[in-house]
């Protein structure tokens, strides 16, 4: 069981990681500062609990103390409890889920580690908006896709927000940068994967078409600019979901979740 | 072309339409208040420009006047043109966008204005998110849809954030309430719609199983409750998208933009 601390001071330095949480240059879970990653309710510090993510203390009321009093079982860590209005002066805001963790940022892999096994990866470009990147891990997890590879210009999926929109996914699926973008996907079709750009072009195929490969590595670019015409040279085909005519390209993690479902569908 | 006024007093009360955009209890585009429908940014103000929502008034800086001139030619309404700092004043926030329109809510649409010549419609329950409406709208319009109906429990999709997330598609894609709920799913079925509950019983059949009919009405529920049992007894069979163990349920757009996705897969 983790070590339960009773805290009555909202300046008791023990709380520091969890500090601020919502302002921008002070907070803890920026790669930058920190770089702490920070679980937010019962369902997400469960999954963090489980990942290679070490949670290294959590601040929580005593209600969320008990709901997670099987998963710390066995967990060494301290517990701040609190009442909900300490945290909210703490953290910066009323946080109605009630319970955090934080941990540090444990080794990153590399792109070997993340394909190794793997049948069906995303490989993102440019995508820049925390929002998206959580949704679509959450939908990666949903959708059974083993791992994302990040190319150039992608946000951090470890930011707060990620984790949260992720349901917690972020630190379940395994995810790596591409060290020489594209270069490396060079790499990708030497491990016998299918690389598909998918674009809005109504030039393309459709995905259903496209998608052959026993394995497949998805490359989505971001909603507006989309794929840089350098990444989609370095692939073998470029696929397009079907789309009304006159209408606006689809949200990213939409897109990637259609793409996702097309892959389940044919049981790959 | 709209005509032009300019503001520079942010008391105006001509501007009343537009104030307070963000406080939950004066704001204008409240279905018991006013009733207005607001439109934000160029994209969403034309597309209103082209819906059956008449705009009666745009409050604007003069850089979007400009991007709009085209489309306010033989527009017959006030263009309020004021500068950035006036409009957030105005408005209770900095707005980036830079251009709104305000329209009464037209006359409602019947269920039987949405069905006709309609093949694919999504019908939704309980479903009260604004975003998760606005992206379903948005997902609807994009994969070709015709229209949105809803039974008990859904919230407003003419609330500000939803015409926002939906990218102005929810004043495009023709939508209605169901009247008596479900009983009245039985006039769909005479229609010759085939009502599909999507559902994530594993027990059900796969959607790319189930959707067979030539006109489909794919039933959503909320994410986390679902569909009831009893909305799901009125249709015709329950579809699951096939999920990875050990997740959970998906987001409820992304969930129908699989549905929908299917359903221009097949090409229907």
């Amino acid at each position: 069981m983790a070590h339960v601390i009773d805290i009555d001071d909202p300046a008791d330095p023990r709380l520091d990681d969890f500090r601020d949480l919502n302002s921008s240059d002070r907070r803890p879970d920026l790669p930058d500062g920190k770089g702490l990653v920070i679980a937010e309710g019962v369902l997400v510090v469960q999954r963090m609990l489980t990942s290679r993510f070490s949670a290294f203390a959590l601040l929580g009321v005593d209600r969320r103390l008990a709901e997670l009093e099987e998963d710390l079982d066995g967990v060494d860590v301290p517990f701040y409890r609190a009442s909900a209005e300490l945290m909210a002066e703490v953290v910066g805001f009323h946080l109605n889920r009630g319970v955090l963790a934080a941990a540090h940022r444990p080794a990153t892999l590399s792109v070997d580690e993340v394909l190794d096994g793997a049948r069906t990866v995303a490989v993102l470009e440019g995508v820049n908006d925390h929002e998206n990147l959580g949704s679509m891990f959450r939908n990666a997890a949903g959708l059974g896709v083993d791992g994302v590879l990040f190319g150039k210009g992608t946000a951090d999926p470890l930011y707060r927000r990620s984790v949260r929109v992720s349901m917690g996914h972020v630190l379940r699926v395994p995810f790596a940068h591409v060290p020489r973008w594209p270069y490396d996907l060079e790499h990708f079709r030497d491990k016998g994967f299918q690389l598909i750009s998918l674009t809005p072009d109504p030039g393309a195929i459709t995905l259903a078409d496209a998608m052959t490969g026993e394995k497949v590595a998805l490359l989505l670019g971001a909603e507006g600019p989309g794929l840089t015409e350098h990444a989609m040279r370095a692939t073998d085909v470029r696929a397009r979901i079907p789309m009304a005519p006159g209408t606006d390209s689809l949200n990213v993690a939409t897109a990637a979740a259609m793409a996702f479902y097309e892959r389940v569908r044919t049981g790959r």
